[in-house]
């Protein structure tokens, strides 16, 4: 029966199912560790079939990467019931638990090795051009488009939360709320600091 | 005259005469549009020679970005007859300058591409590592160690250093002065944060 189920699969649905499972292998052990053969015998397929699906590993781990962004993405979505300050509070909550929960595949990706392979970083630029889009769309300033401090500023802060969350996952000593308390006051700060160059910019 | 003088260079001489050549050629040019070729031409020495000193491109590159490291470092060494914040202004502006005077070595080495080759990574997380020290041995707080939200503060800082330059460098828009404000405010920022959440830090 499960495998009348799977051969009713479209070619789509089976990719996306791979891409899932490829997510949790890679939350969990790094890129250079796992073998086609893994990925295979994980999803119960044979290798063949798996390179039907992805031509080579790097292929599916460019895959399972962009569905992450995704996933991360919709995950820290802002809440717009909330007022901006506790909006930016539980989509960091989010954020901090996704890298918990991913902590070596978020390694991995944000490190030297795979994760500066050009798609992949392509990818990884994406995400950080849409957080910053997201948060600049939050911003009150005058003038039609964002002035340079403000987007340099929140950019910088994207850079800080990469940053810390790294040196977080690897050292620990400090509970997922500390880093989300210092994540917010840092963002308000950002905001401040472009302010005080530019005064189109205008804080809560 | 010339010839004499160039052949009683030692060859650690050499190595390093090469080396700071290398700082110019790749503050202008991406690695990977600089040949080995124009590196012998630029330094009117054989490509036979040029492999004498230095196995290949990467390992060349590699000692070229060990030097321009150990250079910034002493350029924004602390001025200690400086109050605080006086003495991170000055280092900041000598950083900042420093980027913009070798702006695409700098995108180069903090992009996704050669800045990822493990030992090139390796001799920026050093560098990240002494920044952090730095900073740190800079800050009061109770205990033997830095606490860890302080480190994770810090560390985070670093990361904003390096988004906020890079996007200065790529689209501009701002004076130094207004980044360096920024940069200045958010270390300021970033301690205060940290000792919201561990009251063992103390701020200035």
């Amino acid at each position: 029966m499960a495998a009348v189920r799977r051969s009713r699969l479209t070619i789509d649905e089976r990719r996306d199912q791979l891409v899932r499972l490829g997510t949790e292998i890679f939350a969990q052990r790094p890129f250079d560790e796992v073998s086609i053969d893994d990925i295979a015998a994980a999803a119960g397929i044979s290798k063949g079939l798996l390179y039907h699906y992805f031509p080579s590993k790097r292929d599916f781990y460019v895959e399972v990467v962009r569905f992450s962004a995704m996933e991360m993405e919709a995950l820290t979505e802002p809440d717009p019931s909330l007022e901006p300050r506790a909006r930016r509070s539980a989509s960091l909550a989010r954020f901090l638990d996704y890298v918990e929960s991913h902590a070596q595949g978020y390694a991995t990706l944000m490190r030297a090795g795979i994760g500066s392979d050009p798609q992949v970083a392509a990818v990884v630029e994406e995400v950080r051009a849409r957080i910053v889009d997201r948060i600049l769309g939050g911003q009150s300033y005058a003038g039609d488009r964002p002035p340079a401090a403000l987007r340099i500023a929140v950019r910088g802060w994207v850079g800080f939360a990469e940053a810390a969350s790294l040196d977080w996952i690897d050292h620990r000593g400090l509970p997922r709320d500390g880093l989300r308390a210092i994540l917010v006051s840092i963002l308000g700060a950002s905001v401040e600091a472009a302010a005080a160059v530019d005064p189109r910019i205008q804080t809560e």
